[in-house]
């Protein structure tokens, strides 16, 4: 089906179920994506100081989180806003790593930084305005990491599949989707976060998906259900911004949790992916 | 805050929690909306025939549903569309209560008709097409039977609520809001499911909300995943579109759910709901 | 292409080129809608005394217009917002029609009130939010005058054209469709103007299709562009609000045009109009 | 308005009418945008060969086109879609701007091309899917040359000028920005032209705006009314895709106009925009 949306696409899509019918594994760290788990990754937005890092990653590694993440290098709408402290907080996410063996997600924003988020990182992220920056996704499919790839604001799911194809085309076929919420006429939460993309990516793609339901919602009363909510659809993982001083988060405050709401989440969290694979099971 | 939205709007609206803080519990039969439990209203689009609604209300009720929905007057995008029964379908819901005890939810689309519909049905549907339909919200204000008020398409969190308040406004408190999918730009479902506004509306008003993922979804491949989803947000019930022949249905068939499929489903829905009330003490 | 859209519609719409090719004129008054002129409708949102939409009406007909607009019965959001005159209103409207000869166009909200507007009005306005309800369009289709049907505002086009088959099946072929903005994630105006749809329209239906950019914007500012965009699109009439106190208007007033913005925006649509008319001529 | 949307801005955004009263004037050949004329931009979506381009570039500035624009490096949605000559398509714009005397316009992809394409071309267009690209935003901040900054799918008004401000904050202030449609629920068109954030932008800033209804709508027969829509908002320039041998273009051939179409439309454009320029004067 896909196919047929472009002239000049190739008859079978490397990120299709065509391709390859199982389930495509990325391993990082003692987690894996596309196993029928669901791990989690949780960080604050931004990276602001190592003892804010720290101080989270390890309240995160004790509630089961199993990647840290947070923004060293960040895309703001405004050129006066904080934009992320750079290589210092790519090292201090280094010693997030030293300390509580987390392994690290985060963001690429450009070509000539690339290499220097690459020798950081764990897990590369490629974000939602730059899911159709292709000289990136190429970039991407040529490292040997990981590569997390958001959802455009704008996307529709063959867009997505494509934008992943460019980097597994390259050669690198460790991708993560990551659903984060479209942009709608809706302003309740800040984007939509469109749930039933997780089951439409499955029947296409043998990538797996996980749920980002904090960057969605923006609204912290909103992320638990919409977890939950992740974790029910079958998600192969979900990413929850958490921050131990919101109020004074120097970025996205509004929608980080508490440590201790996390933890709560996590076993909400865990507890249905438990029934939802148990009866996945069944249906089969 | 809605009050500033109109400058002449009352300083405190009925639907509010301001107004109200707890929840509004509305029985139906054996079912309670809003008491922390999951009661699922299921059956076919259209009422095609007796022994059709009498065999799927027998399945359904098996499996745990509650309450019998099914269409005897259909809205339909063509007049050359089949329009539903009429009369003769709300005899055959009848029938289906007599039968088998489950009470009855069917859309009432006009003035003319609400007196007929009213007086064969236990809850009184209003759709997404009608929701700001300000004449038959008050008519429904008038009624003594509950109110089930499905989302408009495009419909933003606050209009939602003051459709509820046309309703509350003439007497009739009894209303049920539904989640059906809004209108975006994505095609890999028929409209986008929006759960974040379950816990949105919980937060502004005391009224039940519940799930509609079949007309939301419109593929049954995706209704499973997004019913599980909507259980895991604690929403106060779902409603599933379920057919014994779906290929034969008269409209919707290929998001309704084979009785088996559903028989499963409810198994999932109630463990989830478990968890969900059960940690929801716990966050507290 | 419309008839593959429902496996029961008919093969050939009434509302399409396949069933007429050449273009619905439809008289009103001095007016042709559809005849390759531009007649515009003007008035303010709501009737509120006969004092003023008798100057209003007044000072529009003085700067061309063709027809008289005003609201009766108002569709608000909130039940505590004006709902309008009601028959009060539609006499005030008559007697506009007696002192200053223009014909009036005013909205019909239900079944109840159908045949008391019907009696009033010379042309029926069908609102954005009742466009699919479908027992008011069976009823618009028994009508002898014509009905000026605005668009949802989450309506695609085949659902558009699908609303004015329900009103020419029933026998009136007397349709005026009107764009008046679609609801979209951009907030700087109230909706989204889509006037693509113009070209799209007159491709596939022989109908008359005019422009409302007051109820589209919303914002004063944006009317006179957006007015002018109009009728360089080719489109059939051009509904503009005015209001001679507009910070005093019950409804829409931030919308409503001076009486002396809208004589001067009468002289540019005019003008523009007469070159496209001019050089459509030469396209074909 | 804009400065209390984020909490770090300056209390005054360079890009703003509160900084510069006065429109920005950007003089590129023989094209003056801002200066109340309109100057169109046309040519072939992609360079395809030195003898096309050469072919419509005559046509065009026959016509009247003062500039011309052509794609040498392509975003694709499919990474198996036709990328681009790259530089070669460079030189044979180089060849038109010899041939022709047209200043060239071609759209720059990354930051490890931008040298390249900056040295070649006299407009730098940054497309939609790289609005918010902000390290290519900073370096064409660098830049000598105007920059055409394409509206993203999914931009809000604020996001757009702010995204601009990341340009003139590094130091160039001759930006053009160009609505080129947004992306909705609609599928009559490829994406929605948002016309009225042409007036809109102007009450805000003081940087020209022009109109592309060739990607906008995707669709050949709408383009000839949407740009004149477009003239007749005020845009201070419209961008037209023209193609000798549309069913053969290696990209977006369906939107292309004809030549002889095109030369058509630039005396409807320019008819259109002397009312409306002369109107303006009148109604200050």
């Amino acid at each position: 089906m896909l196919a047929i949306m472009e002239k000049e696409s190739s008859p079978c899509m490397l990120v299709s179920r065509e391709f390859q019918n199982e389930n495509s594994c990325i391993k990082v760290g003692d987690a894996v994506f596309g196993d029928n788990s669901i791990p989690v990754i949780a960080g604050p937005c931004a990276v602001e100081s190592r003892d804010q890092v720290l101080y989270i990653a390890k309240s995160v590694k004790k509630a089961g989180a199993k990647l840290f993440r947070g923004g060293a290098f960040k895309p703001r709408t405004s050129p006066y806003s904080f934009q992320g402290l750079g290589e210092k907080g790519l090292q201090y996410l280094s010693r997030v790593r030293e300390e509580t063996g987390l392994p690290i997600v985060t963001e690429v924003l450009d070509l000539s930084t690339f290499d220097l988020v690459e020798s950081y990182t764990d897990v590369i992220q490629i974000g939602a305005r730059n899911m159709q920056n292709f000289s990136l996704l190429k970039r991407a499919g040529k490292s040997k990491k990981p590569i997390l790839l958001k959802r455009g604001m704008a996307a529709e799911l063959s867009e997505w599949l494509m934008a992943a194809e460019y980097i597994m085309e390259e050669g690198n076929a460790d991708i993560i989707l990551c659903e984060r919420g479209i942009r709608t006429f809706a302003t309740h939460s800040r984007n939509t976060l469109d749930l039933s993309i997780i089951p439409a990516v499955k029947k296409q793609s043998h990538l797996p998906i996980i749920v980002d339901p904090s960057h969605a919602t923006g609204v912290r009363d909103q992320v638990f259900s919409m977890a939950c909510a992740g974790a029910a659809t079958g998600a192969d993982g979900i990413l929850i911004e958490v921050h131990n001083k919101p109020k004074q988060a120097r970025c996205d405050g509004a929608q980080s949790l508490y440590p201790d709401q996390f933890a709560k989440l996590m076993g909400t969290i865990n507890t249905i992916h438990d029934i939802v694979k148990k009866n996945k099971g069944k249906r089969k």
